[in-house]
């Protein structure tokens, strides 16, 4: 096997075009500039082979869909992606085919989002595990972020979810047989679309926002507990994936939409005012926001934050309560 | 075990205040400004369970030494710290009070260094995994890059090398079996010093430099090759370590110092002129820059770095070529 630093020559060296990266892949850091009236938005992320992803698949599709995944927290802040950092770990029998073809998927997705590679770090591990940390850029102050949702917004969805969840059994039982340009359900999984540009549109019109990769029903509530409000959604307005109800039926297929993951779709919160400009971005409507009943004891010091908790009225689905125990994908 | 969420609020949620770090942990992404008149530099470091560090150590002293370690490639760009994201990886296992002891050391490093964390992501895995995403901010223009050594710079180091390789037999040993406050030859893998307050000072004086992870000769190798030119190491000038050769005997000291990892000390070049003010800052001059020695056939047309490369000229130790195949340590 190549030495580290002729694997990372070889692999992980692209050649780069942009007057923000002032030093890339190869020093002890990365250096990068920050334009004037920005702000840099990052985010790190984890994929662990046969945690998050089937460690047979095949590897080009592995790394593009982790950069997928990673980019997506950009789209959710509304930033443009700017660059990245890899932090690969790679069992001692990995093959040069092998990466060589993870570096080929990478590489075009990296090119795909426009967002180079400026630095990593490849160690030897028993596990495969792969840490992306993504960075873009955002204008000062504008950031979408989950804490400013406001009583009376509307809920939106920006695509279909429950596609990946459905396509979730079959790709763990064969994970060799997804083929490029396959337009089945695992395309959902394996090329989940970062919503990059969709991001970008709504700052200055969504009040909240955040991608669903571990289901609507938990998600929703994270915006909930960070803007101190209700989420009702409805579930007759959930665009489901005509696949996943022609292949499991409607129930199903709303069980997938609101409770499994991987599907990297914004959910944000907008008011009503800008309601007309978010349907021309082809984005759905699904429910509401309300004020959090607080059913406390007035002579109780009791912290509102546990109370709150305890009585799981973070969200609401057709007006009804949801328990936690089942809202969504749990990593541990 | 606590939820993911409650693991990360519970453990990692420490309060901070930095005008520049505008949202931290618990949204899609961190949101950091820049100030004006400063380049952002970022480091990815992962460190793997039984690979960098013995598994059954102290929690709280893997991770201030993993935070200790990745924040060292700051201090070789010249940087000052701003912030951190950190990707933990842990097996199912792990309990609460692994975890408490994991966050305080962490917690305890980070004030140290003055470096909050802002972000991250704990995931399962087989394999306990460690990456930590540090960053830092230096003057435009002024970072301490590998690639402008120049002949007949001075070379230098900021302190003893060698210590923590040669307590690395015992330390994997008998992981458990050190204290905090020993001050013997484990201290130094412990609690390597990342040399953040020296790196800021050399810029402007130094032309080079670097941190020592893999070894010096390894290492140096690398400033040589983006530098294009001939390091050469006086082995009786290079700083070793008292206890290291009251147990080992000095010749195995050297072979420690030369070949052993772990030291985190910078190795750095810089003109002449400058020697006076580095000797002020209590750093040890061990050699100097010369031009690469190219034997090439002039009727060849052959690739001059593949040349030089298998000539292995990069690196002279008292004046004699060093073999690369013996040089430090190998990730794979």
């Amino acid at each position: 096997m190549l030495t580290e630093f002729e694997l990372i020559k070889h692999c992980f060296n692209w050649p780069q075009d942009n007057e923000y990266i002032i030093c890339g892949v190869g020093d002890d850091a990365s250096i990068i500039q920050v334009p004037s009236g920005y702000e840099l938005v990052q985010s790190i992320d984890t994929q662990v082979a046969d945690v998050h992803f089937p460690a047979s698949a095949p590897a080009q599709l592995i790394a593009q869909r982790a950069l997928r995944c990673a980019i997506s927290d950009l789209a959710a802040m509304g930033a443009k992606p700017q660059a990245f950092h890899l932090a690969l770990s790679l069992p001692k029998n990995t093959s040069q085919t092998w990466l060589e073809s993870f570096s080929s998927g990478l590489r075009a997705c990296a090119n795909e989002y426009d967002i180079p590679l400026i630095g990593g770090d490849t160690t030897s591990s028993p596990t495969l595990v792969i840490t992306l940390q993504v960075q873009g850029l955002v204008p000062v102050g504008k950031a979408l972020t989950r804490d400013k949702a406001q009583v009376g917004d509307d809920i939106w969805l920006s695509g279909e979810i429950g596609r990946s969840a459905a396509a979730l059994k079959n790709i763990l039982a064969t994970p060799e047989a997804f083929r490029e340009n396959d337009n089945g359900l695992a395309a959902a999984y394996y090329y989940p679309q970062a919503q990059i540009d969709l991001g970008q549109k709504l700052i200055g019109l969504a009040n909240s926002a955040m991608d669903i990769s571990d289901g609507l029903l938990q998600d929703a509530s994270h915006i909930a507990k960070a803007s101190h409000c209700c989420l009702n959604i409805e579930s007759q307005s959930i665009p489901l994936n005509i696949l996943s109800i022609e292949q499991f039926g409607q129930t199903q297929a709303l069980q997938f939409a609101l409770r499994g993951g991987d599907d990297y779709q914004l959910l944000f919160t907008a008011p009503l005012a800008v309601r007309k400009k978010i349907n021309n971005l082809s984005c759905y409507r699904i429910g509401s926001v309300r004020e959090l009943v607080q059913k406390i004891d007035s002579n109780s010091d009791i912290d509102i934050d546990i109370v709150s908790h305890s009585q799981e009225k973070w969200i609401l689905l057709d007006d009804q309560i949801i328990q936690n125990t089942s809202m969504g994908y749990q990593h541990f």
